[in-house]
Protein backbone atom coordinates (compact mmCIF):
# COMPACT_ATOMS: atom_id res chain seq x y z
CA UNK A 1 0.00 0.00 0.00
CA UNK A 2 1.35 3.32 -0.68
CA UNK A 3 1.69 5.98 2.16
CA UNK A 4 2.03 3.38 4.78
CA UNK A 5 5.54 1.39 6.35
CA UNK A 6 4.51 -1.17 8.75
CA UNK A 7 6.76 -2.87 11.59
CA UNK A 8 6.15 -6.10 13.21
CA UNK A 9 7.05 -6.70 16.62
CA UNK A 10 6.13 -8.94 19.06
CA UNK A 11 4.95 -7.79 23.12
CA UNK A 12 7.68 -8.47 25.25
CA UNK A 13 6.80 -9.94 29.21
CA UNK A 14 8.22 -6.86 31.10
CA UNK A 15 6.20 -4.57 28.67
CA UNK A 16 2.78 -5.75 30.36
CA UNK A 17 1.86 -4.44 33.44
CA UNK A 18 0.13 -6.02 36.48
CA UNK A 19 -3.26 -5.75 34.34
CA UNK A 20 -1.32 -7.67 32.01
CA UNK A 21 -1.65 -6.03 29.41
CA UNK A 22 1.02 -3.74 27.13
CA UNK A 23 1.54 -0.23 29.71
CA UNK A 24 0.41 2.51 28.41
CA UNK A 25 3.71 4.68 28.01
CA UNK A 26 4.79 1.52 26.21
CA UNK A 27 2.99 2.16 23.10
CA UNK A 28 4.95 5.63 22.81
CA UNK A 29 7.96 3.31 22.44
CA UNK A 30 6.53 1.00 20.39
CA UNK A 31 5.89 4.38 17.99
CA UNK A 32 9.27 5.02 18.66
CA UNK A 33 11.02 1.88 17.59
CA UNK A 34 8.52 2.19 14.56
CA UNK A 35 9.76 5.49 13.47
CA UNK A 36 13.17 4.23 14.02
CA UNK A 37 12.35 1.20 11.00
CA UNK A 38 10.37 3.32 9.34
CA UNK A 39 13.79 6.27 8.59
CA UNK A 40 16.07 2.82 7.86
CA UNK A 41 13.54 2.01 4.44
CA UNK A 42 13.49 5.74 3.68
CA UNK A 43 17.12 7.29 4.52
CA UNK A 44 19.27 4.03 4.90
CA UNK A 45 19.05 4.04 8.79
CA UNK A 46 17.63 7.10 11.60
CA UNK A 47 21.76 7.66 12.02
CA UNK A 48 21.99 8.78 8.51
CA UNK A 49 19.48 11.59 8.71
CA UNK A 50 21.17 12.79 11.57
CA UNK A 51 24.61 12.77 9.58
CA UNK A 52 22.88 14.30 6.89
CA UNK A 53 22.28 17.27 9.20
CA UNK A 54 18.41 16.35 10.65
CA UNK A 55 16.71 15.02 12.97
CA UNK A 56 13.31 15.55 14.62
CA UNK A 57 11.66 16.06 18.33
CA UNK A 58 8.25 15.26 19.47
CA UNK A 59 6.02 18.80 19.86
CA UNK A 60 3.13 16.49 20.67
CA UNK A 61 1.86 13.54 20.71
CA UNK A 62 -1.66 11.97 21.05
CA UNK A 63 -2.23 8.43 21.42
CA UNK A 64 -5.80 6.79 21.15
CA UNK A 65 -6.39 3.72 23.30
CA UNK A 66 -9.57 1.32 21.71
CA UNK A 67 -7.64 -2.06 23.40
CA UNK A 68 -5.00 -3.25 24.53
CA UNK A 69 -2.66 -6.52 24.16
CA UNK A 70 -1.25 -8.86 26.08
CA UNK A 71 2.28 -10.73 26.35
CA UNK A 72 3.78 -12.36 23.24
CA UNK A 73 0.92 -11.39 20.84
CA UNK A 74 1.99 -9.78 17.79
CA UNK A 75 1.87 -6.86 16.34
CA UNK A 76 1.45 -4.91 13.50
CA UNK A 77 2.18 -0.56 13.23
CA UNK A 78 2.10 0.95 10.30
CA UNK A 79 3.30 4.69 10.21
CA UNK A 80 2.34 7.33 7.66
CA UNK A 81 2.95 11.45 7.00
CA UNK A 82 -0.45 13.10 7.72
CA UNK A 83 0.99 16.39 6.74
CA UNK A 84 4.19 17.76 5.76
CA UNK A 85 5.09 21.44 7.01
CA UNK A 86 8.01 23.54 6.20
CA UNK A 87 9.85 22.64 9.60
CA UNK A 88 7.54 20.08 10.71
CA UNK A 89 6.01 16.68 9.88
CA UNK A 90 2.77 15.19 11.76
CA UNK A 91 2.69 11.40 11.74
CA UNK A 92 0.60 8.70 11.98
CA UNK A 93 1.01 5.28 14.04
CA UNK A 94 -1.70 2.51 14.17
CA UNK A 95 -1.00 -0.37 16.38
CA UNK A 96 -2.89 -3.84 14.77
CA UNK A 97 -3.45 -7.45 15.71
CA UNK A 98 -4.73 -9.52 12.98
CA UNK A 99 -5.81 -6.65 11.63
CA UNK A 100 -7.90 -4.71 14.95
CA UNK A 101 -6.49 -1.73 15.29
CA UNK A 102 -5.94 -1.15 18.98
CA UNK A 103 -3.91 1.76 19.62
CA UNK A 104 -3.19 4.55 17.52
CA UNK A 105 -1.18 7.86 17.57
CA UNK A 106 -0.80 11.38 16.27
CA UNK A 107 2.82 12.91 16.79
CA UNK A 108 3.66 16.24 15.05
CA UNK A 109 7.73 15.91 14.93
CA UNK A 110 9.77 19.36 14.48
CA UNK A 111 13.21 19.04 12.20
CA UNK A 112 15.94 20.50 13.88
CA UNK A 113 19.86 20.78 13.21
CA UNK A 114 21.65 18.03 15.12
CA UNK A 115 24.22 20.79 15.92
CA UNK A 116 22.15 23.22 17.63
CA UNK A 117 18.81 21.99 18.09
CA UNK A 118 17.84 24.57 16.76
CA UNK A 119 14.07 24.87 13.92
CA UNK A 120 15.38 23.77 10.68
CA UNK A 121 13.21 23.83 6.91
CA UNK A 122 12.99 20.21 6.06
CA UNK A 123 15.75 20.03 2.90
CA UNK A 124 14.45 19.36 -0.16
CA UNK A 125 15.68 15.22 -0.53
CA UNK A 126 14.42 14.41 2.94
CA UNK A 127 10.87 16.13 2.12
CA UNK A 128 10.90 14.17 -1.33
CA UNK A 129 11.15 11.05 0.29
CA UNK A 130 8.97 11.99 3.05
CA UNK A 131 6.12 12.59 0.43
CA UNK A 132 6.32 8.94 -0.56
CA UNK A 133 4.82 8.18 2.61
CA UNK A 134 1.83 10.45 2.95
CA UNK A 135 -1.72 8.93 2.90
CA UNK A 136 -4.36 9.50 0.30
CA UNK B 1 -4.08 26.14 45.50
CA UNK B 2 -7.43 24.56 44.96
CA UNK B 3 -7.62 22.14 42.43
CA UNK B 4 -4.60 20.72 42.30
CA UNK B 5 -2.22 18.20 43.25
CA UNK B 6 1.51 18.28 43.12
CA UNK B 7 3.95 15.19 43.36
CA UNK B 8 7.80 15.96 43.20
CA UNK B 9 10.46 13.31 41.67
CA UNK B 10 14.22 13.13 40.94
CA UNK B 11 14.65 12.33 37.03
CA UNK B 12 16.60 8.43 37.23
CA UNK B 13 19.59 8.01 35.26
CA UNK B 14 17.77 5.09 33.00
CA UNK B 15 14.87 7.19 32.24
CA UNK B 16 17.29 9.32 30.14
CA UNK B 17 17.95 8.50 26.71
CA UNK B 18 21.12 8.82 24.36
CA UNK B 19 20.20 12.58 23.97
CA UNK B 20 20.64 12.39 27.88
CA UNK B 21 17.10 13.97 28.31
CA UNK B 22 14.05 12.06 29.18
CA UNK B 23 12.83 9.74 27.09
CA UNK B 24 9.13 10.79 25.75
CA UNK B 25 7.55 7.89 27.02
CA UNK B 26 9.16 8.33 30.25
CA UNK B 27 7.05 11.43 30.81
CA UNK B 28 3.68 9.11 30.26
CA UNK B 29 5.00 7.13 33.05
CA UNK B 30 5.61 10.51 35.38
CA UNK B 31 1.99 10.92 35.07
CA UNK B 32 1.36 7.70 35.64
CA UNK B 33 3.13 7.65 38.85
CA UNK B 34 1.37 11.01 39.67
CA UNK B 35 -1.92 9.59 39.17
CA UNK B 36 -1.31 7.22 41.87
CA UNK B 37 0.17 9.57 44.07
CA UNK B 38 -3.10 11.66 43.48
CA UNK B 39 -5.42 8.98 44.25
CA UNK B 40 -3.61 8.30 47.57
CA UNK B 41 -4.01 11.92 48.81
CA UNK B 42 -7.53 11.99 47.68
CA UNK B 43 -8.94 8.15 48.40
CA UNK B 44 -5.94 6.38 50.33
CA UNK B 45 -4.35 4.67 48.07
CA UNK B 46 -5.51 3.46 44.13
CA UNK B 47 -6.14 0.22 45.82
CA UNK B 48 -8.70 1.33 48.18
CA UNK B 49 -10.54 2.80 44.72
CA UNK B 50 -10.31 -0.56 43.15
CA UNK B 51 -11.88 -2.24 46.02
CA UNK B 52 -14.58 0.09 46.31
CA UNK B 53 -15.36 -0.86 42.85
CA UNK B 54 -13.52 1.50 40.32
CA UNK B 55 -10.70 1.08 38.32
CA UNK B 56 -9.70 3.84 35.70
CA UNK B 57 -8.42 3.06 32.22
CA UNK B 58 -6.87 5.66 30.00
CA UNK B 59 -9.02 6.37 26.66
CA UNK B 60 -6.91 8.97 24.92
CA UNK B 61 -3.82 11.23 25.94
CA UNK B 62 -1.78 14.27 24.22
CA UNK B 63 1.73 15.28 25.44
CA UNK B 64 2.75 18.20 25.04
CA UNK B 65 6.96 18.67 24.64
CA UNK B 66 7.75 22.27 25.78
CA UNK B 67 11.15 21.35 26.92
CA UNK B 68 13.16 18.76 28.26
CA UNK B 69 14.83 17.67 31.64
CA UNK B 70 18.05 16.02 32.28
CA UNK B 71 19.47 13.52 34.56
CA UNK B 72 18.89 14.16 38.59
CA UNK B 73 16.99 16.94 37.73
CA UNK B 74 13.52 17.70 40.11
CA UNK B 75 9.98 17.91 39.24
CA UNK B 76 7.19 18.77 40.32
CA UNK B 77 4.49 17.21 38.72
CA UNK B 78 1.06 19.13 39.60
CA UNK B 79 -2.61 16.87 38.24
CA UNK B 80 -6.19 18.21 38.59
CA UNK B 81 -9.30 17.48 36.96
CA UNK B 82 -10.69 19.46 33.47
CA UNK B 83 -14.20 18.40 33.43
CA UNK B 84 -15.97 15.23 34.99
CA UNK B 85 -18.28 13.26 32.47
CA UNK B 86 -20.76 10.85 33.79
CA UNK B 87 -18.50 7.77 33.42
CA UNK B 88 -14.90 10.07 32.54
CA UNK B 89 -12.64 12.24 33.61
CA UNK B 90 -10.62 14.63 31.87
CA UNK B 91 -7.35 14.97 33.82
CA UNK B 92 -4.62 17.67 33.47
CA UNK B 93 -0.60 17.17 34.36
CA UNK B 94 2.05 19.71 34.08
CA UNK B 95 5.73 18.99 34.94
CA UNK B 96 7.90 21.86 35.67
CA UNK B 97 11.25 22.44 36.99
CA UNK B 98 11.62 25.59 38.82
CA UNK B 99 8.40 26.68 38.30
CA UNK B 100 8.77 26.83 34.25
CA UNK B 101 6.21 24.06 32.16
CA UNK B 102 8.01 21.48 30.79
CA UNK B 103 5.80 18.67 30.00
CA UNK B 104 2.14 18.93 29.57
CA UNK B 105 -0.71 15.56 29.60
CA UNK B 106 -4.45 15.99 29.24
CA UNK B 107 -5.74 12.21 29.77
CA UNK B 108 -9.41 10.92 29.26
CA UNK B 109 -9.84 8.66 31.63
CA UNK B 110 -13.20 5.79 31.86
CA UNK B 111 -14.73 4.51 34.65
CA UNK B 112 -14.52 0.33 34.98
CA UNK B 113 -15.88 -1.75 37.04
CA UNK B 114 -12.63 -3.49 38.14
CA UNK B 115 -14.49 -7.26 38.18
CA UNK B 116 -15.63 -6.97 34.17
CA UNK B 117 -14.11 -3.94 33.22
CA UNK B 118 -17.06 -2.46 31.67
CA UNK B 119 -17.96 0.81 31.93
CA UNK B 120 -19.40 2.52 34.79
CA UNK B 121 -21.06 6.03 36.57
CA UNK B 122 -18.72 7.59 38.75
CA UNK B 123 -20.27 6.56 42.29
CA UNK B 124 -21.50 10.03 44.14
CA UNK B 125 -18.61 9.69 46.97
CA UNK B 126 -15.70 9.22 44.33
CA UNK B 127 -17.21 12.10 42.19
CA UNK B 128 -17.33 14.74 45.09
CA UNK B 129 -13.71 13.73 45.92
CA UNK B 130 -12.67 14.55 42.58
CA UNK B 131 -14.50 17.74 42.29
CA UNK B 132 -11.81 19.40 44.80
CA UNK B 133 -9.09 18.79 42.20
CA UNK B 134 -11.25 20.27 38.96
CA UNK B 135 -8.86 23.73 38.15
CA UNK B 136 -10.86 27.28 38.57
CA UNK C 1 25.84 -26.19 17.19
CA UNK C 2 24.39 -28.29 19.60
CA UNK C 3 23.51 -27.21 23.16
CA UNK C 4 22.32 -23.79 22.55
CA UNK C 5 20.10 -21.70 21.22
CA UNK C 6 20.05 -17.76 19.32
CA UNK C 7 18.09 -14.76 19.28
CA UNK C 8 19.02 -11.54 17.20
CA UNK C 9 17.75 -8.62 18.43
CA UNK C 10 18.36 -4.79 17.95
CA UNK C 11 19.14 -2.33 20.35
CA UNK C 12 16.08 -0.05 21.12
CA UNK C 13 16.55 3.68 21.32
CA UNK C 14 15.12 4.16 24.94
CA UNK C 15 17.40 0.93 26.11
CA UNK C 16 20.21 3.19 25.77
CA UNK C 17 21.04 5.66 28.68
CA UNK C 18 22.81 9.14 28.54
CA UNK C 19 26.09 7.69 27.72
CA UNK C 20 25.39 6.37 24.78
CA UNK C 21 25.35 2.25 25.59
CA UNK C 22 22.29 0.28 26.44
CA UNK C 23 21.63 1.12 30.36
CA UNK C 24 22.79 -2.51 32.76
CA UNK C 25 19.78 -3.72 33.30
CA UNK C 26 18.74 -3.56 29.73
CA UNK C 27 20.46 -6.75 29.80
CA UNK C 28 18.73 -8.78 32.21
CA UNK C 29 15.74 -7.97 29.98
CA UNK C 30 17.45 -8.91 26.44
CA UNK C 31 18.22 -12.45 28.62
CA UNK C 32 14.66 -12.44 29.62
CA UNK C 33 13.49 -12.12 25.88
CA UNK C 34 15.48 -14.68 24.76
CA UNK C 35 14.32 -16.96 27.14
CA UNK C 36 10.59 -16.56 26.04
CA UNK C 37 12.36 -16.97 22.38
CA UNK C 38 14.16 -20.46 23.39
CA UNK C 39 11.00 -22.06 24.95
CA UNK C 40 9.33 -20.63 21.87
CA UNK C 41 11.46 -23.27 20.04
CA UNK C 42 11.45 -25.99 23.14
CA UNK C 43 7.78 -26.41 23.83
CA UNK C 44 6.00 -24.47 21.23
CA UNK C 45 5.47 -21.45 23.54
CA UNK C 46 6.26 -20.26 27.23
CA UNK C 47 2.58 -20.52 27.91
CA UNK C 48 2.18 -23.94 26.36
CA UNK C 49 5.53 -24.76 29.20
CA UNK C 50 2.92 -22.96 32.01
CA UNK C 51 -0.05 -24.74 30.56
CA UNK C 52 1.98 -27.59 31.13
CA UNK C 53 1.87 -27.25 35.00
CA UNK C 54 5.45 -25.50 34.65
CA UNK C 55 6.40 -22.26 35.57
CA UNK C 56 10.38 -20.84 36.10
CA UNK C 57 11.28 -18.08 38.66
CA UNK C 58 14.71 -16.78 39.08
CA UNK C 59 16.14 -17.54 42.19
CA UNK C 60 20.04 -15.74 41.32
CA UNK C 61 21.48 -14.09 38.23
CA UNK C 62 25.03 -12.87 37.49
CA UNK C 63 25.95 -10.48 34.85
CA UNK C 64 29.10 -10.18 33.78
CA UNK C 65 30.09 -7.23 31.24
CA UNK C 66 33.09 -7.39 28.89
CA UNK C 67 32.12 -4.82 27.07
CA UNK C 68 28.50 -2.34 25.84
CA UNK C 69 26.40 -1.93 22.57
CA UNK C 70 24.89 1.42 21.10
CA UNK C 71 21.98 2.08 19.63
CA UNK C 72 20.92 0.24 16.38
CA UNK C 73 23.44 -2.06 16.84
CA UNK C 74 22.52 -6.04 16.47
CA UNK C 75 23.08 -8.29 18.66
CA UNK C 76 22.67 -12.56 19.10
CA UNK C 77 22.48 -13.65 22.39
CA UNK C 78 22.62 -17.24 22.91
CA UNK C 79 20.95 -19.75 25.30
CA UNK C 80 22.11 -22.86 26.68
CA UNK C 81 21.85 -25.14 29.82
CA UNK C 82 24.98 -25.69 31.79
CA UNK C 83 23.21 -27.62 34.33
CA UNK C 84 19.73 -29.66 35.37
CA UNK C 85 19.43 -30.43 38.67
CA UNK C 86 15.81 -32.31 40.22
CA UNK C 87 13.72 -28.86 40.59
CA UNK C 88 16.06 -26.11 39.07
CA UNK C 89 17.96 -25.45 35.87
CA UNK C 90 21.35 -22.90 35.15
CA UNK C 91 20.98 -21.53 32.36
CA UNK C 92 24.26 -19.36 30.59
CA UNK C 93 23.27 -16.73 28.20
CA UNK C 94 26.09 -14.30 25.77
CA UNK C 95 25.60 -11.51 23.97
CA UNK C 96 27.70 -10.61 21.07
CA UNK C 97 27.75 -8.09 18.49
CA UNK C 98 29.53 -9.31 14.89
CA UNK C 99 31.24 -12.11 16.95
CA UNK C 100 32.42 -10.60 20.08
CA UNK C 101 31.20 -11.36 23.41
CA UNK C 102 29.56 -8.25 24.95
CA UNK C 103 28.01 -9.93 28.44
CA UNK C 104 27.30 -12.90 29.90
CA UNK C 105 24.82 -14.22 31.98
CA UNK C 106 24.14 -16.94 34.38
CA UNK C 107 20.85 -17.61 36.05
CA UNK C 108 19.54 -20.35 38.11
CA UNK C 109 15.81 -20.86 37.23
CA UNK C 110 13.54 -22.94 39.68
CA UNK C 111 10.78 -25.08 38.76
CA UNK C 112 7.57 -24.12 40.47
CA UNK C 113 3.57 -25.42 40.10
CA UNK C 114 2.01 -22.20 38.49
CA UNK C 115 -0.79 -22.96 40.45
CA UNK C 116 0.75 -22.64 43.73
CA UNK C 117 4.07 -21.19 42.94
CA UNK C 118 5.61 -24.05 44.90
CA UNK C 119 8.54 -25.95 44.32
CA UNK C 120 8.03 -29.23 41.53
CA UNK C 121 10.43 -31.36 39.70
CA UNK C 122 11.32 -30.95 36.53
CA UNK C 123 8.85 -33.37 34.96
CA UNK C 124 10.38 -36.21 32.24
CA UNK C 125 9.50 -34.42 28.94
CA UNK C 126 10.46 -31.21 29.92
CA UNK C 127 13.90 -32.58 30.70
CA UNK C 128 14.50 -34.62 28.27
CA UNK C 129 13.86 -30.92 26.11
CA UNK C 130 16.01 -28.92 27.92
CA UNK C 131 18.66 -31.72 27.96
CA UNK C 132 19.08 -31.26 24.05
CA UNK C 133 20.53 -27.53 25.12
CA UNK C 134 23.09 -28.83 27.43
CA UNK C 135 26.41 -27.35 26.29
CA UNK C 136 29.27 -30.05 25.35
CA UNK D 1 24.65 1.33 61.52
CA UNK D 2 27.95 2.32 60.62
CA UNK D 3 29.63 0.78 56.87
CA UNK D 4 25.92 1.81 55.41
CA UNK D 5 22.90 3.63 53.48
CA UNK D 6 19.65 3.68 53.31
CA UNK D 7 17.29 4.43 50.30
CA UNK D 8 13.55 4.23 50.22
CA UNK D 9 11.44 3.95 47.40
CA UNK D 10 7.81 2.95 46.32
CA UNK D 11 7.75 0.28 43.61
CA UNK D 12 5.51 1.99 40.81
CA UNK D 13 2.98 0.26 38.73
CA UNK D 14 4.63 -0.45 35.34
CA UNK D 15 7.88 -2.29 37.42
CA UNK D 16 5.62 -4.74 38.09
CA UNK D 17 4.98 -7.67 35.41
CA UNK D 18 1.95 -9.38 34.63
CA UNK D 19 2.53 -11.57 37.87
CA UNK D 20 1.82 -8.72 39.70
CA UNK D 21 5.29 -8.37 40.79
CA UNK D 22 8.55 -6.31 40.55
CA UNK D 23 10.39 -7.59 36.90
CA UNK D 24 13.68 -9.08 37.54
CA UNK D 25 15.75 -6.75 35.75
CA UNK D 26 14.24 -3.56 37.45
CA UNK D 27 16.08 -4.34 41.06
CA UNK D 28 19.55 -4.05 39.06
CA UNK D 29 17.47 -0.57 38.19
CA UNK D 30 16.82 0.58 41.95
CA UNK D 31 20.05 -0.58 42.82
CA UNK D 32 21.28 2.12 40.42
CA UNK D 33 18.83 5.09 41.41
CA UNK D 34 20.11 3.42 45.35
CA UNK D 35 23.97 3.97 44.06
CA UNK D 36 22.82 7.50 42.97
CA UNK D 37 21.59 8.21 46.35
CA UNK D 38 24.37 7.75 47.69
CA UNK D 39 27.50 9.05 46.17
CA UNK D 40 25.18 12.26 46.71
CA UNK D 41 26.18 11.48 50.62
CA UNK D 42 29.03 10.97 50.05
CA UNK D 43 30.22 13.19 47.79
CA UNK D 44 27.39 16.13 47.05
CA UNK D 45 25.98 13.92 44.00
CA UNK D 46 27.48 11.46 41.28
CA UNK D 47 27.79 14.28 39.06
CA UNK D 48 30.69 15.85 41.58
CA UNK D 49 32.28 12.71 41.62
CA UNK D 50 32.45 12.90 37.48
CA UNK D 51 33.43 16.41 37.66
CA UNK D 52 36.11 15.60 40.01
CA UNK D 53 37.39 13.06 37.26
CA UNK D 54 36.14 9.62 38.66
CA UNK D 55 33.25 7.40 37.28
CA UNK D 56 32.63 3.71 37.83
CA UNK D 57 31.47 1.04 35.52
CA UNK D 58 29.73 -2.11 36.23
CA UNK D 59 31.98 -5.03 35.61
CA UNK D 60 29.85 -7.88 37.29
CA UNK D 61 26.62 -8.01 39.45
CA UNK D 62 24.59 -10.72 41.28
CA UNK D 63 21.10 -10.60 42.30
CA UNK D 64 19.62 -13.00 44.30
CA UNK D 65 15.96 -13.45 44.69
CA UNK D 66 14.79 -14.74 47.72
CA UNK D 67 11.05 -12.91 47.69
CA UNK D 68 8.94 -10.64 45.35
CA UNK D 69 7.64 -7.18 45.87
CA UNK D 70 4.05 -5.60 44.36
CA UNK D 71 2.77 -2.36 43.21
CA UNK D 72 3.01 0.13 45.85
CA UNK D 73 4.65 -1.66 48.76
CA UNK D 74 7.49 0.54 49.88
CA UNK D 75 11.22 -0.83 49.93
CA UNK D 76 14.04 -0.06 51.83
CA UNK D 77 17.02 -0.93 50.21
CA UNK D 78 20.71 -0.30 52.15
CA UNK D 79 23.75 0.13 50.43
CA UNK D 80 27.49 -0.31 51.53
CA UNK D 81 31.36 -1.48 50.64
CA UNK D 82 32.26 -4.69 51.04
CA UNK D 83 35.63 -4.52 49.45
CA UNK D 84 37.80 -1.72 48.23
CA UNK D 85 40.48 -2.52 45.74
CA UNK D 86 43.04 -0.48 43.88
CA UNK D 87 40.97 0.31 41.11
CA UNK D 88 37.35 -0.96 42.22
CA UNK D 89 35.10 -1.54 44.25
CA UNK D 90 32.85 -4.28 45.91
CA UNK D 91 29.22 -2.85 46.89
CA UNK D 92 26.48 -4.93 48.58
CA UNK D 93 22.97 -3.69 48.22
CA UNK D 94 20.04 -5.48 50.28
CA UNK D 95 16.58 -4.66 48.95
CA UNK D 96 13.92 -5.17 52.21
CA UNK D 97 10.36 -4.95 53.52
CA UNK D 98 9.44 -4.60 56.72
CA UNK D 99 12.67 -5.37 57.62
CA UNK D 100 12.57 -9.11 55.32
CA UNK D 101 15.24 -9.03 52.51
CA UNK D 102 13.44 -9.46 49.73
CA UNK D 103 16.30 -9.48 47.11
CA UNK D 104 20.30 -8.81 47.44
CA UNK D 105 23.05 -7.44 45.35
CA UNK D 106 26.78 -7.75 45.30
CA UNK D 107 28.35 -5.61 42.23
CA UNK D 108 31.93 -4.85 40.74
CA UNK D 109 32.95 -0.96 40.13
CA UNK D 110 35.67 -0.66 38.38
CA UNK D 111 37.06 3.30 38.32
CA UNK D 112 37.56 4.87 35.17
CA UNK D 113 38.56 8.29 34.14
CA UNK D 114 35.09 10.12 32.39
CA UNK D 115 37.18 11.59 29.86
CA UNK D 116 39.23 8.13 28.62
CA UNK D 117 37.12 5.58 30.15
CA UNK D 118 40.02 3.68 30.89
CA UNK D 119 40.80 2.49 33.97
CA UNK D 120 42.41 4.54 36.88
CA UNK D 121 43.22 4.27 40.88
CA UNK D 122 40.30 5.25 43.13
CA UNK D 123 41.87 9.19 44.43
CA UNK D 124 42.78 9.31 48.26
CA UNK D 125 39.89 11.23 48.89
CA UNK D 126 37.08 9.51 47.31
CA UNK D 127 38.63 6.49 49.23
CA UNK D 128 38.41 7.86 52.10
CA UNK D 129 34.83 8.86 51.82
CA UNK D 130 33.98 4.86 50.64
CA UNK D 131 35.82 3.46 53.28
CA UNK D 132 33.43 4.66 56.00
CA UNK D 133 30.44 2.50 54.03
CA UNK D 134 32.88 -0.56 55.17
CA UNK D 135 30.47 -2.99 56.32
CA UNK D 136 32.28 -4.41 59.39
Amino acid sequence: MPGSFVHRLRVRYHECDAQGIVFNANWLTYFDVTLTEWFREAFGSYDALVKAGCDVVLAETTVTFRGSARFDEELAIDAGVERLGTTSMVARFTARRDGEALVEGRTVYVFVDPATMGKREIPGDVRATLERYVSG
